[in-house]
């Protein structure tokens, strides 16, 4: 499929596998300050997202990823006023945490302004909500910000990143979760992609060893499906200050004023059930 | 990729998406009366079974397939003593099944004996319980099987076939349930996997439409994540004769004597949490 211009594939080295979508153009690309960017129109997927040759997001799966990052952990939060998203230029996430009208402000900070310039033109459904009265969008380093973010002034922390490489590397380390811990207030939450089950298992562990060192009181990492990031199964985890993650508020979310397309009260309960091999391996952690 | 002697690639033309695995050599091949089945090396995948171009499973993550065919539905029934296994021809769900030391007799019933000497000779572990006193391995046509089946004498009938096109076809249509009900006792559950969430739903729809039409008092559709097929996401379908779905052992699962990779009792009841837009796809059946 590589070589033949009818189709983008992505070659995932590490697990020796490749995933590639028909495309009938290019409708964009541009190289910005700090990756390449491109944008293909598909056959069956709507429009494509592609960074430094890495898939981010389709028109038509993305809410899969989308819903995931942002309604489990607003529902276990037991107040979220302040959220703080870190990355997630395309607005997705961003579009589902304003769905809940308790939020108060939601700033997002990408450092890649293109990401969003981008989003806006080929994924406008994502961006409809950027011009909430309660939404914010900073293009700045978010490592940087939650450094010198005021402590205790933050609920939710969402970090909706590319994986730790390129940009994406910072914000998987020691460093990065003690600034976030530091940010949030007591009952706060950090909630962070964290790849595959499948084939990531090593970071994913070496992810909550780190969250742990730095403080966190209490973790669970959530299992979702997503057809077009490696293996096609991902997770999430959530890592909670001060008070253990169990806080689900199944009955708001039951009566939730919005609809989502994959989020519901059984889903958020299933994806907290992990297979036994994944109990196996992060056992100790 | 296609082209590239280093990739096997499959297409998946109806939602044009493709998956490939790296390879390092073809083990084999033969052209069976019925398909052509080939097996690859991969690099990542352990050993990959093919047939007529499309991925049946691969050694590394086969484990989730089968065991979601066999442990939800054996845990469901009441008693099962009595279990056909239509098509299985790796024998994994064989094994699975004979995990259950209270399963009496299986029998399976794969129309091509290759498909069982290729896994015999490159999946040796999914055949290690093919010399079970318990199993009988039959080569014939299942479709047949189970219309000349005595009535009333099988608790569990497992289709583990290939796709709804070629061999696999006559598998996925009223007359094949309708031999399956006859051949079931009261409280018997016919189980089938019933390909993707995202790419397949009108398959899925006239399926299960099919299965009420002959009968058949009451259904469950179950997800998991599939990495080699297509998209990534799965779905079985239970449809239980004379009485109501909802029969999960519990606490035998939880006290279950044998181990498995991926099904455990949480995972068994995450299993039937569907998303909103399959709920809303399926509403009238």
């Amino acid at each position: 499929m590589s070589g033949d211009n009818n189709w983008f594939t992505e070659i995932f080295a590490p697990s020796g596998s490749a995933f590639g979508l028909a495309i009938t153009k290019k409708l964009d690309e541009v190289q910005s300050p700090f990756q390449h960017i491109e944008m293909f129109e598909t056959t069956h997927f709507g429009n494509l997202m592609v960074i430094d040759g890495v898939i981010m997001l389709s028109s038509r799966d993305n809410f899969l990823y989308h819903e995931m990052l942002s309604h489990p952990v607003l529902f276990t939060h037991a107040n979220p006023k302040n959220v703080v998203i870190i990355g997630g230029g395309d607005c997705g996430t961003l579009r589902e945490v304003l769905k809940h009208p308790d939020v108060e402000t939601v700033t997002q900070i990408d450092i890649d302004e293109q990401v969003t310039r981008m989003s806006e033109k080929y994924f406008p459904e994502l961006c409809e909500s950027n011009n909430d009265p309660r939404a914010t969008l900073k293009f700045d380093d978010g490592i940087k910000f939650m450094r010198e973010a005021a402590p205790e002034s933050v609920d939710v922390i969402i970090v909706d990143s590319t994986d730790p490489i390129g940009p994406g590397e910072g914000l998987f380390n020691r460093a990065f979760y003690d600034s976030c811990r530091k940010a949030l207030r007591h009952g706060g939450i950090l909630v962070q992609q964290s790849e595959s089950p499948l084939i990531h298992m090593p970071l994913l562990k070496d992810m909550r060893q780190a969250m742990q060192d730095v403080g966190f009181d209490s973790l669970q990492t959530l299992l979702f499906p997503q057809m077009v990031y490696p293996s096609g199964w991902w997770t999430c985890t959530m890592a909670r200050k001060g008070e253990t993650i169990n806080g689900f508020r199944e009955a708001d979310a039951a009566a939730a004023s919005f609809s989502t397309e994959y989020y519901n009260v059984a889903v958020h309960q299933a994806a907290s059930a992990w297979p036994n091999f994944m109990k196996k391996a992060l056992q100790n952690g």
